[in-house]
């Protein structure tokens, strides 16, 4: 349920909205708006019968909200979310893409030096590579743990790049808070709610992406997990599909996107790298979704892909990467701060 | 096995090579090029020796070829496959993108005509509609047959727009054959055999659609299919594949575009429409897949869309298909002639 | 729509509202029960008025049929339906498990005769063996063609096993009707509509496989497509849906044998060979579906399953067969004549 | 790499092998069998060379390990793994099938002692039941939590039935070790790395469901997430997977239960509730699973599914329970404790 206030509702009213909310036992979600307040009612354990608000002086409507996902919901909040990174210089959500570059893995930190440096010069305006790694098999490399995330901290002091790095438990959410500036929640741990929660908890932006099997209602309720704990800035990435096919790792839904845009007032990223798995299909896939009105765009880059520790076989070289941000760019696509 | 001829073979060292083929009961099939000429090995029941031809004067290398599909490989045929229309000003494969645009089925002379007019003006170069449609239900309309590939000849005699329209089984192959400058074979006849050999001996190019199962191997041995009865002018249509996604009718799937031109020779056709299933999904992804240098897009255009009699819900009507060209264009793709 | 007649209604009051359902346009198709007739309303292009008959004498219920199938209902046809063979002795659908067994591809008459011979006396009732085989290369054997049928003749003189064998196009339903007992349909013609119209014009009983794509809904459809040209006698045959796994060919969909067994009056066949594409999975599989009240179980059996021609790895030996025979007769499963 | 010891090898020579290994920077896994030891070598980020084995005294093979899981396969502990409980009387692989029954959520005393009550007398030999629920919107029914798992304390007090209940983080670990006999990691967990390293180091067996979306050789790996903290009692659960399907919520998928046997000497549980979604498909399900050899059998029983907090379609009723037992038996199935 959404009810909405008359234009010029006073906050006595707002106020006592909510107080009859909370009274029922809900949550109450006021969201303010350039011209009038929105209250969302949240936790209901039954359909919440709108005769409740109607009659209260300075309610406009009360609308029923079919959809089982509430606040990452364009209904209810019609304006794209706006993230702003730094002094404000960089948003995402405001009609650019930024391009999100960096290693899977972070190795040393002479390498993600070196990287962070060529895909600042191509373009990028935020670097991504991981600490902590879920990996499929308990024997393989699990990241460089804090010791990356230090790493992390002096490319962003060397390059003035925002760190994305991703946090694999409720306990590296400490960390990970601390040191970057994005927090990703990885494909595995879309449906792991702790963490979401957790993640809700940060005072840091969450790039949520989307689980391998997931529908995207699924993907929307992960969203909203992270938001029903008080954190509204929240990425969604699509990274592809588990699909028959055998021609890539996963298959990249970029049917979704024209979905999500509609459905949720949320930024959208898309990450061609994990979905292809292959290096020769990144940057046509890249190029595709940069049309479609996207937000981001996370692309796995290496210096030497043959040597990688992990994901090898998906990353561009730093040359590859800059002739995409070239072609990006020739295409008229509002690449970085410009 | 594919065996390269020196440059300066001559007309018998490739016969010889021909014949010793034909003596060990496989087939011969000579791929004339720009600098020299191959010879495909098909239908060898057993692994070819390279023994066989190496000694032979003029023959330069013999190159197993591990890929189960053939002529439709870039391996044996490393040019693009170009298909001329006309007097030659519409080649499908020359590095343009033609647009192939109309209504799912042929409901009226005046419905299809009005449709027609439209889309030209926009900027399409071929007109699709259907005259036999393959439909999951016994009850529901399955096209005006003969009549309906009439009115698809006074379109073309009307505005000049080539006609593509698809043929169901090998019996309607021999009227569409007839009236139409292309013959579809859709999703669900992509593993009809006799359909597939009967239009490889067909006098016009075929467009064959991916069937929403196949994987891409599947898809070019199908085209492979049709190749190996002597009609090289094959364009494959990706489609959408089924997956567990509810937000979609199908999963459109670009990464299979760039695997298919790294693989094969054949022009790529990509079909939004069916993928999406949904009219707001169209627009977004035929842009997506314009940019990724395929030869040809086909989408459903119906001037009134609530009314059709099949697909409606996935149709553009004139106006938002001529917003998609006008974008096209200005993204600098290379639409229909210039 | 369905017209359920009252117990004593006259043939003239079936006759009458026959008459007002042609009279609209569509087709009456009744249906005589033990007790009472009912009459079903096909090809209607729009909702039927049950106001149209309830008024006629003799009618007591028009109930609308919600379902897109109709004729394959058990909403239409509550009792299941038996399809006898030869004199009677042997019927699909009467509560015992018939065993269909043979090679993917007959081969010669000595490997047809030996298996049938070793697969009777191991329990078999029914012979299958593919003299036209659709293969995904055009390059791959593709069948014996008329001779295999000449043998499958023999094998069914000399054995008294009935004949399954498959069409794969309308032309080889000719030769296919006159030699077999059962006409196949295979996986990748599910929704081959011209196929499946000459097969409802067949006088021989249809074993339909489901689509490795297909819906439980599109799989009934394509039976009704059958149905609706005059063939009741329609088995059907789960054999496996495509799905992102690997440790085998496909998914045996057991889900669907309940749902199947409640949708639709027609008798059950499973193909877990297919399902499995690896030998060791069969007879487990081919356990699990048995205790679920199916009619039929198709097993691929080769004499030499290393030397076969086609899906060689996932036939049983003779041996084998016969050991998966003694164990389901060991669980008090009802096989063959008993 | 398997190093396998003859027959008289001595301690000595059993600790020389396991010290070159850890000298190596390995980890060494010494497995005790019936006849003789074998020593698995784990974290090797390199291939072993067997030469480094070969020629000490005591050493018979070194076998190297071709899968990427170890500790989970049948090649390094060829026996299968047999989990005791109690006094040793009930045994979870030992060839009896054990149903482990129960409401998917607790929702209070009354209902799960009710329940415990009924599934006992059927013959259930665990009780299952949710305290900690991931429920895919943040605004569902999450379990009682503690509350809970102090009323399954009580079940187990007044009937005997061992619990079985789910872990959904690490900080529910520790509870659910306190008060469970069996921790459940649920499907949305399988690759929650963090949850299984903690429930590796947990004191009671792990029943593992798999993902969803994850191949078998995915599942195995999350088990040996388990196994390589020391925790050598997993009992794996095959619940259904996503498909393309829509006649049920997942697909179970039994091809499956055949290669896990011949890859783990883990013990298989098949979950037919979760993978149908519909009460109708359970006991068919359940039946087929149960001849395939498996180990256990969970199945979700509610004395009123129509006013179950959760999952309530797709719950048994305890007479429709009792009735799948008794047929379970009267196909001769080793039910329980007999």
């Amino acid at each position: 349920m959404l009810i909405v206030m008359q234009k010029d509702a006073s906050q006595e009213q707002v106020d006592k909205v909510v107080s009859i909310i909370r009274a029922n036992g809900w949550d109450a979600k006021p969201i303010p708006g350039g011209e009038r307040t929105a209250i969302g009612v949240l936790r209901n354990d039954r359909p919440v019968d709108p005769g409740l608000f109607l009659d209260l002086p300075g309610v406009k409507e009360a609308i029923p909200v079919s959809k089982p996902y509430k606040l990452v919901s364009r209904e209810m909040h019609p304006d794209n979310t706006q993230i702003p990174f730094g002094n404000g210089d960089v948003v995402i959500g405001n009609g650019r893409l930024h391009l999100i570059a960096g290693p899977c893995a972070i190795e040393s930190e002479s390498q993600a030096i070196k990287t962070a440096i060529k895909v600042k010069e191509a373009g990028a305006t935020f670097f991504r590579g991981g600490a902590f790694k879920p990996r499929t098999s308990p024997y393989s490399f699990q990241g460089l743990g804090e010791e990356g995330l230090k790493i992390l901290k002096k490319v962003k002091d060397e390059t003035g790049l925002f760190i994305v790095t991703e946090a694999i438990d409720v306990d590296t959410v400490d960390l990970v808070e601390e040191y970057a500036d994005v927090i990703q929640i990885g494909t595995r741990n879309m449906q792991n709610y702790a963490l979401l929660r957790r993640a809700g908890r940060a005072k840091k932006p969450v790039l949520l992406k989307r689980g391998m099997w997931a529908t995207v209602d699924e993907f929307l309720m992960a969203a909203e997990y992270i938001m029903s704990e008080g954190n509204d800035a929240v990425i969604l990435c699509e990274r592809g599909i588990r699909t028959f096919t055998k021609h890539s790792r996963n298959t990249l839904d970029l049917n979704a996107i024209p979905f999500l845009q509609r459905e949720t007032h949320l930024p959208i990223c898309v990450d061609p790298s994990h979905a292809a798995g292959r290096r020769y299909q990144v940057t046509p896939l890249a190029k595709a979704a940069s049309v479609m009105n996207i937000d981001a765009l996370l692309i796995e880059v290496h210096i030497q892909p043959e040597m990688a520790l992990s994901d090898g076989p998906q990353s561009l070289t730093p040359e590859e990467f800059a002739t995409l941000c070239k072609e990006l760019r020739d295409m008229q696509i509002p690449v970085g701060t410009g």
